[in-house]
């Protein structure tokens, strides 16, 4: 078998099904988000506003953040120059895992090089360690939890998403004696539904399990102190470990878990993705460090934030553009077709100067495509006005169905 | 059963063999590496000098490096925003991809989040998605190559450490019809010793297998362009992907692979550990960017590292403190005990204000115990006096024997 050839097949294969991604090359610019050069494949490059960054208050510019990373790439250097274990942990990694513990009112954290590898290192491990753990996740858990789990082989029960009583079903099925963890996230970024977190933990605290809460898109972004969802609705207490990223709202990269001091060493001692890799640099963990203290603090931007989502979806609303109903910040525009879904995102970037990437296949279910919208408290009334008015006339050039006011 | 119950037993049984570890809390001084400060668990501080880093060159001072880096974040902010398919893409991740593959004379290159990332994501993918390959992984591969091969579940066969025949003969024994892939690295970090890659890649040839060379403590190191171990015997075009990471020589952090244009867009594609998750900050690429740039055109710091190495390999030779031979820039200073391995280090630190983390199960065999020290250009010849007294009054202390000279 001629391996290259394989790969060209199963390529063409992407192309023909419409399925293909290219990557738009941007060059944000710092104190201009959510402006950013466009690259061209020609080399050639334009203005365009960003409506689909995952940094979803700006942090990623804040002058709290950069200044605080610049300053330690000055005092420290550029990387870690080591594994955690080998010369790597620097002093900035443990003030930000101290602050992490704070922020979730957890004993003990512990960040990753990212959010998906917390969730892989730390479900791969808790799974495979424990003997005979029994694990119920949520059917729509994220990529990274679903490869922590297969990667520790134990037994999985999918439950349906959101779904607390099938749940139960579930754990009344398994052998009693059997210890039983429950994974789930609380904002789910495609449809923006977020979970039952608290039916959840009552029927996980019935069955003797210990949960496992992702907050990824809610870190930041959710509670007084932006705790997430858990923290909003009091609930912080009733997950044994609560997991997030540094790289959304926080605005900078990498990832962590919280929880007790027992689990959070028992990670840190086994988990291969934790252990064998390069540490953060420290003027990363210094930035998010920053950029956590921050919206402990300040309400400002949360409350920015959740007045332009409502305004974006009222503008949507005002001219028949249909858009998933949640109650989370993420605003899916729903399109439905994969050829159209990339046709509308090709001609909103050259058109009109506005990029939102299409979401296909198989990040979302066939039939389900749609642009994922994440507007931030950095979008201007103008911006939102001609982002509504694009779609529209898009929308009566490919004749798509309004939603009825 | 008691799940934390469990983690605490689990933690006691590492205490009790000598292997639970702590980590060193450490601030590195930029522009006065191998300088840092060392945190007592008192949070009292002392100034120690870093001899395990893998910041082997102390590229992660370089204002080369740590300039562009505060250059690209005033101009492009904290992080990426967002995964490289939605948002996340930045002019600076293309223009790394391009320096290398330049540097390693490949088609095309793909960088992840960090070496282990791409690893296990890079192996993952190409093994589970070409049906009916065997994977050919030398015995001490690293464990980022391991759990990527685990993860792909495909057909596994572990050659003898560096034997070329040992491979033949496996691969002989194998349906000539079946797809291969031979996995192995070219500076082992933990005997530095140097893997054959010619006759590796000889018998690969002769079986129709590809091949994949992590050169993680290479790269920047070896080749007139710092293209590693293959460069400097060039033998890059024998090798079908070449994997490296951005955080030791390059002094920054993320990983790559680089090979041909059909295989690196195959792993693009395909690969979950790649596509679901944040991408690096634009200013680690323009960071680690700047650093390979650097090297390709700078023999000077491979060559002062170079002499240091030897400088060190000979002072302890002077006084007889074994180290193992190797054709690398690791000198493994063997003890061969945990405990001792372990107070040895405690005394350098305290006492000398020299820094070498002891190198335990599991990350060697039992019996192998060893300070694993990295001397960079940094180091002076003071330094390296200091270190070879300290060893020297300690290798008396402990009665442990002596090199013949
Ligand atoms: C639910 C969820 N968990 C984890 C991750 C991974 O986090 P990170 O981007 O920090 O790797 C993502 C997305 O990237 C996510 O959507
Ligand atoms: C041989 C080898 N490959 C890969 C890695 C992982 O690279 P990184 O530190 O960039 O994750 C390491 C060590 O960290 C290594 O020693």
């Amino acid at each position: 078998m001629d391996i290259l050839k394989h790969m060209e097949t199963a390529l063409s294969d992407l192309h023909e099904a419409g399925n293909y991604r290219v990557f738009a090359e941007l060059e944000r610019h710092c104190n201009e988000f959510p402006k950013a050069t466009f690259y061209e494949a020609s080399g050639d490059t334009r203005e365009v506003t960003v409506w689909c960054s995952n940094d979803y208050l700006g942090m990623g510019q804040n002058p709290i953040v950069t200044d605080r990373m610049t300053e330690v790439i000055r005092k420290c250097g550029a990387g870690a120059g080591g594994t955690r274990n080998i010369s790597g942990t620097n002093h900035y990694h443990v003030l930000l895992e101290r602050e992490l513990a704070d922020l979730h009112a957890k004993e003990a954290a512990l960040i990753f090089t990212s959010g998906y590898v917390s969730n892989w290192a730390a479900l791969g491990t808790l799974l495979s360690k424990i003997p005979g753990i029994i694990v119920y996740s949520d059917a729509l858990n994220h990529a990274s939890m679903i490869e922590g789990i297969r990667h520790s082989r134990c037994t999985k029960r999918l439950f349906r998403h959101n779904d607390p009583e099938h749940l139960a079903e579930l754990m009344a099925a398994d052998d009693p004696a059997a210890p039983k963890l429950v994974a789930f996230e609380s904002v789910y970024s495609m449809d923006g539904d977020i979970a039952p977190i608290e039916a959840i933990c009552d029927v996980a605290d019935r069955f003797g399990a210990i949960t496992y809460l992702d907050e990824v898109h809610a870190v930041g972004m959710y509670g007084p102190r932006g705790g997430g969802v858990a923290e909003r609705e009091g609930l912080m207490d009733r997950l044994t470990v609560i997991e997030g990223t540094l790289g959304k709202a926080f605005g900078v990269m990498g990832g962590y878990i919280t929880g007790p001091e027992v689990l959070i060493d028992f990670v840190r001692s086994f988990a291969s993705g934790f252990i064998f890799t390069t540490a953060l640099p420290p003027a990363l963990a210094a930035g998010a460090t920053a950029s956590i203290r921050y919206l402990k603090d300040h309400e400002l931007e949360r409350q920015a934030h959740k007045a332009n989502v409502a305004k974006v979806r009222s503008a949507l609303n005002s001219r028949g553009i249909p858009h998933m109903d949640n109650p989370s910040h993420i605003v899916p525009v729903m399109v439905g077709n994969a050829s159209k879904c990339k046709w509308i995102s090709d001609v909103l970037l050259s058109d009109f100067g506005i990029y939102v990437q299409p979401i296909n296949y198989p990040t979302v279910p066939v039939g389900t495509e749609r642009l994922r919208i994440t507007p931030t408290p950095l979008h201007t009334e103008s911006d939102i006005r001609h982002l509504t008015e694009a779609l529209c006339s898009l929308w009566s050039q490919c004749a798509l169905a309004r939603a009825v006011a």
